[in-house]
């Protein structure tokens, strides 16, 4: 490198490291400065190993300022109105007096290389809005790693000042369950539809929802809508009741009618005050925190050893004897722990 | 020891040898010999470290004698008459001559320290039958330890020419999961009750039923049976439909009626046609061997993992930090890796 371009090379690192300085990053977001919690955000996303230690140092700093909101999941398929939903959802919470995070995690971006929530337009007036703070997490990383983030952002976010905390996913990969496991309450957005109730909705989706919403129930669709309520509604009753003692339901929207979302609210608030008297709240939320605990540490641990120098060749060696009928699924199992986890740790 | 005990005790030690030399219950089981599948099933069941060779050299033994039965999972709470159906449900199978293997797996066993199934005269006229075999397991043991015997056990009877294999399990724990990936199709038992549907059966059964039969469907208690059975063949239509293009459906049983019986066996061959044609039944089976490979494996490394020094206590210290809200989860689950497992490795 020439004596110019090493300094400038130095200077954007010093940059950089200004800029990503977690100290200053905490300090800018518990003043409630969003361009902070939204470069604080990036550091928790960054795959740079020498921000691993800045985003940890952040994550520790607001960890005691976090917890203080309703984190809510929204699911639902492609085509459903989740953005439509929120805005409209978003722009009530506000006229509460409350202020909104919307995390929004979009596994098919996965596939595409780019988001589809990409830009923020998608919620127009939501984003305009200073009490609002809006962002779109491009996946593109295992499930776990989003799950990182997207946990750790709810807490940053709470750290600045954010009371309502949205987390939206499409309700047909394997990121529900996980966003199922880090909200206080999840919402299933369906459409009213002759017949095709299902619409490609993952099995046992139905089941974690605490409130379910028909969604587009104005104009000529407002009475299949209250159809396919119904049906959803009885569907409802033969799912064992939850350990929280709340009842799920379901209810027909339309985002146009701000009553309706009101109403979305009050059955939260409902919740909220329920499962806060009986306890379940806090106790879900120290059950998440084991959780994730558990699942992090099985994942590292899992990932470090498929990891292994010539395990996933061996791993497909052995899928085709057991293909072939050769081995047993436990004899294989066993062949794969004796070559390598017995021999490493001799 | 003195010299008689010690002959003694040699003797009785070749005697056993003997009796679980996995050779000759191999050529005993295909002999179709009662007694050496009874044995080969206790070799699989057995803890000693000295038989673990054996069993898998059975295993491998049989294992390409295993495959052609049909596996069916029965699961249902206690009191739903599952042994009176399946008593009945075997009897008509043998009309059909077939041979029926019963694998009965209770998990309450663990918390009595005997199994309930206990004595075989729960099923005392199948018992009786020679074209039947009843296998109790007190499962006392980690869940996969269970799958595991249970699924080795199904190769035995298959090996030994029962071309019907039933896997019982109560569907009040984990258990029915790991029946529900270890057989070709799965029954769902219910109970009709004015009102009380769930029974606390566990969340995500239901969408596991291939079929659901509504029991005790005699008497007076028919009619219930019938407006249960409705109920829960709406909420069937609910779920989304599986791969292998099988359609779950309900219906009311009584055990006492023979055509019942025949009825769902009809059921059942149906099936067998359908995933047969559109080759789903294979597929499906390849996949569970996958899945128990790969499940098997990562309970080994994890168990391992989990049994080292010091590794308990040092979760136990962090999760008591987790909950005083000193560390993230994530964080939590670095801490542990960094300990265990990066150290280790250097």
């Amino acid at each position: 490198m020439k004596g110019d371009q090493l300094e400038n090379w130095l200077n954007s690192r010093k940059k950089r490291k200004e800029l990503y300085d977690p100290q200053k990053l905490f300090e800018g977001i518990r003043a409630g400065d969003r361009h902070a919690l939204a470069r604080g955000i990036t550091l928790l996303e960054s795959r740079r190993k020498e921000d691993a230690e800045a985003a940890a140092h952040l994550v520790r700093e607001c960890l005691p300022f976090s917890g203080n909101s309703i984190r809510i999941g929204i699911t639902g398929v492609p085509g459903v109105g989740k953005s439509t939903f929120i805005e409209s959802f978003g722009l009530e919470l506000i006229e509460r007096k409350k202020k909104v995070a919307v995390l929004a995690i979009d596994p098919s971006s996965e596939k595409t290389g780019g988001s589809i929530l990409g830009d923020k337009t998608r919620m127009e007036q939501l984003s305009l809005r200073k009490e609002a703070f809006i962002r779109p997490s491009p996946a593109g990383d295992s499930l776990g790693g989003v799950a990182r983030k997207t946990r750790e952002s709810i807490f940053l976010c709470e750290a600045a000042g954010f009371d309502a905390i949205i987390v939206e996913t499409v309700g047909v990969g394997q990121s529900e369950t996980s966003v199922h496991s880090m909200v206080d309450f999840f919402l299933l957005l369906m459409l009213s539809g002759a017949g095709d109730e299902l619409q490609g909705i993952k099995r046992g989706i139905m089941e974690m929802a605490d409130l379910l919403l028909v969604t587009k129930a104005d104009g000529e669709n407002e009475k299949t809508a209250e159809k396919a309520r119904r049906t959803y509604q009885n569907a409802l009753h033969l799912f064992p009741p939850n350990s929280n003692k709340w009842t799920a339901e379901s209810m027909k929207v339309s985002a146009f009618r701000s009553e309706d979302m009101s109403a979305v609210w009050e059955k939260i608030d409902e919740f909220c005050k329920l499962t806060t008297e009986n306890l379940s709240f806090s106790h879900n939320r120290k059950k998440q925190d084991l959780y994730w605990f558990r699942e992090s540490l099985k994942e590292m641990i899992l990932g470090h050893i498929y990891g292994m120098e010539g395990f996933q060749e061996r791993m497909n060696e052995l899928e085709a004897m057991l293909g072939a009928g050769q081995l047993s699924s436990f004899g294989a199992a066993e062949e794969m722990f004796k070559e390598f986890i017995l021999k490493w740790r001799r």
